[in-house]
């Protein structure tokens, strides 16, 4: 038999499912995993009859491939990753590619790349997304890592991943080091952005609204066919039209607390060391939090006497209104994940490929949309844009949904309806175009209570006052403080 | 010479002030600075004297204390506290006690107990707040760590600290590990969202309703003698009536970016890893990250169009509004904060004295108000409260300012004015008083593209579930799902 043009370890389902995508276009794949019945399953089960390699141990593994290797790790993230490294290092030659398709955090991938280049190998992390049916089908592929390694790698990826409507690839080289699973983590961010504005909208319109899932349904199917067609959108009208088979909305039947596997975590946290104000993910990760205390939710909710109003106003408009907030929204949100992704960048050294990045989001994953054209147009008008909402398209967008914005917020909080992630989007919007904030208030109090000195409106940036405030203490700014 | 009843390490501000408190309340204390210069100069000018022992060596410092030793290093946090502890360790007996002073991260504080307790030797981790003149005067202490430790050091630190008007110090054991240290770090969150929701409320009287600063400081004046009382209140009072030599007001010719050292920033991701909707205190730091992009935010201000109305109330109710508005937003903040430290306490395995905490933050620090005194009151009456919201007091005082906040909410979404602290904080109460919120969907939408799986509204928790939407993919839940 050829030697393999790639190898596949892991063979759980998206590891089985990848290796299948590679086959039916044309490559020809080794695989191997640790519990070795897993490997005879598999080629005498789903890959029976096609040009899969199934070895038996490491090194035969290794043999099967051809040269550069390219060994794609899709074992669960963490140790196991590092443990298959260790074992597979001393058997590869120098300029062979290790690829992690998993799911890792991107400081771990910095980590293993450095590790892997210093033994001559080339390292890749990259993230896959779109679930199981995408690493089948199509999904979106991020790979970042050894500059050396895109090369040999590319024609496999930019032929399994998704394609465009126009015949795009969406996979392209994402940036150096852990760039490739750090723009993974801000999609998933992204999408935990997405999905709890949707959630947000479906409650005013359910609690506010009263309006039934079948006219949810309806109104999401229309809004599909326009400026907020995606795949979220789609799967949401779905959603509200599924009935099981007693005719039960399933929906309805879903208990409200909502799980998590960590990687918008990540991105706030991401955010916070970044020093980058990525509010709506922070409120999006933290609504789910909130979901989850269920209990004393339903406890709460029998305590605590809610004053507010009911929905008084023309409801066609509100529904109008709610498209408007959540394209708004939607685009405050990129503009945030952009904008941390531009300073991971500035930290890292990375030489981030923003409209790229769009184009690998457009297709294959969770978070793909037509929106996502936009983005990568704004990026080609101007591959130097600080900030999404400063691209005439956005901000025009932004602009003329601002009334409707206004008036979802003010009334979600006449109703008393939730809107965490909408509401801090406007937040932001508001501050970011406000040319003052109260901040010198702030600088005032922490120059009063800890010495820790201010910039002054009249000075250069850089030089630094201390004011004594009370008369007492001296007026020596402090060297070290503790608050 | 007497030994010394304590001893100090590290000679800046912060080590110096504390070792004059201590003297000052009658104890002898002996000090110790890596650089001894530092130890003369100290000695022979504000040490000269007093009751104060200088050591040119640690030798010389371990034997000049009395036993059981008390060891408090007051050095930069980081790897300095390490480096001491392990050059102190050897010159100890069992029994004796390190107690790191500085503004450590409490897992350092957690790793550094087990590694002290390893060596024989107990371990206190102390938060102090109140910045240098707190920790001449009386600082707020927030010990954790070794419970053995307590007695030994408790005389001199409740000496040492801030006494409340009835006389009780505002210093108690708080907890086993790191709870100083996250208890501290709390504080500091809590400040950050002090300082913001007071931000807020500054830039809607200011941008808002046209105020000057001489009728914000009336404002100011007149809230501190209410329910708002507090030294933030205050201090706000004083710099929005300070003026310098030339007649200016300094608050206006500082520039409006705000700095910070990370405590916040902790505090957030403390809660994002303990799956706690920390959202104020989150909203809080994002906004500080906001106010440092000075530059884009100029730019934006010219080239964004914000649709924004004039304030065209009653400025009278408004301010009266607004004032009621802080406050539920405040009572909002502890309640997260001390959700917060419930989840972590359930976590580390800490034993926290809630009322307790309340207390040591009711004088001495920053965050320090009458306010607390309610709060300590509320853990008196059940010890056992799940959210400060269903205490009476607290909910009483929500309720009643409820109309209030909604209405300075929707001003400022109008008016274009930037509250996110205090609209993210009626989210929190509108979702926290729900029994039902939109995660159903969101948990939909996760079993629809990744099998996630879903809990039941008509079956018992921890039951799962999961829907073949697509009618494709089978019925089988994922098992490693990489979104």
């Amino acid at each position: 038999m050829a030697k393999a043009d790639i190898g596949v370890v892991g063979l759980a389902v998206m590891g089985e499912n990848l290796i299948l995508n590679m086959e039916s276009k044309g490559f020809t794949v080794a695989c191997y995993n640790r519990t070795t019945s897993k490997v005879e399953n598999f080629i005498n089960g789903r890959a029976k009859g096609k040009n899969i390699i199934g070895a038996m141990s490491v090194e035969e593994f290794v043999d099967s491939l051809a040269k550069p290797r390219k060994v794609m790790i899709m074992v669960k993230a963490g140790k196991p990753v590092d443990m298959f490294i260790d074992q597979v290092l001393p058997l590869l030659d120098d300029g062979d590619i290790i690829i992690d398709g998993g799911n890792s955090h991107f400081p771990d991938t910095i980590r293993r790349m450095e590790y892997v280049e210093s033994k001559g190998k080339l390292y890749i992390g990259t993230g896959v997304s779109g679930g199981e049916e995408g690493a089948l089908t199509g999904p979106s592929i991020m790979p970042g890592g050894s500059p050396a390694a895109w090369e040999p790698v590319k024609p496999i990826f930019q032929k399994i991943s998704a394609q465009t409507d126009e015949g795009e690839p969406c996979c392209d080289w994402v940036g150096q080091g852990g760039a490739g699973h750090f723009v993974k983590m801000v999609h998933n961010g992204i999408e935990y952005g997405d999905m709890q504005m949707i959630c947000e909208t479906y409650q005013m319109m359910k609690e506010g609204l009263g309006m039934s899932n079948e006219e949810m349904h309806d109104v999401f199917s229309e809004w599909n066919e326009g400026e907020l067609d995606s795949y979220l959108i789609e799967i949401t009208r779905d959603i509200l039209g599924y009935k099981d088979e007693d005719g039960n909305a399933v929906v309805d039947l879903i208990l409200d607390t909502a799980g998590q596997k960590g990687t918008g975590k990540w991105t706030a946290i991401a955010a916070l060391d970044a020093g980058q104000p990525l509010t709506l993910i922070g409120e999006a990760v933290f609504a789910r939090c909130l979901s989850a205390l269920k209990e004393e939710r339903v406890q709460a909710a029998k305590i605590i006497n809610k004053q507010k109003s009911a929905f008084d106003g023309d409801k066609k408009q509100m529904i109008q209104d709610l498209r408007k907030a959540l394209y708004a929204s939607k685009i405050v949100s990129y503009a945030q994940g952009y904008q941390l992704m531009r300073a991971a960048a500035a930290e890292y050294g990375w030489d981030l490929n923003y409209g790229g990045i769009a184009l690998m989001w457009r297709g294959g994953c969770i978070i793909r949309s037509a929106f996502l054209g936009k983005i990568k147009e704004a990026f080609e008008n101007n591959p130097e844009i600080v900030n999404l909402l400063l691209d005439p398209f956005f901000k025009d967008a932004v602009e003329s949904a601002q009334d409707s914005w206004r008036r979802v917020v003010t009334a979600a909080v006449n109703m008393g309806v939730p809107m965490p992630a909408m509401s801090s989007a406007l937040s932001y919007f508001d501050g970011y175009s406000s040319e003052r904030l109260p901040a010198n208030l702030l600088q005032a109090q922490r120059d009063y209570f800890g010495a820790h000195t201010y910039e002054r409106v009249d000075k250069p940036r850089g030089e630094f006052f201390h004011t004594n405030w009370t008369g007492r203490g001296g007026s020596t700014a402090a060297s070290t403080y503790i608050a």
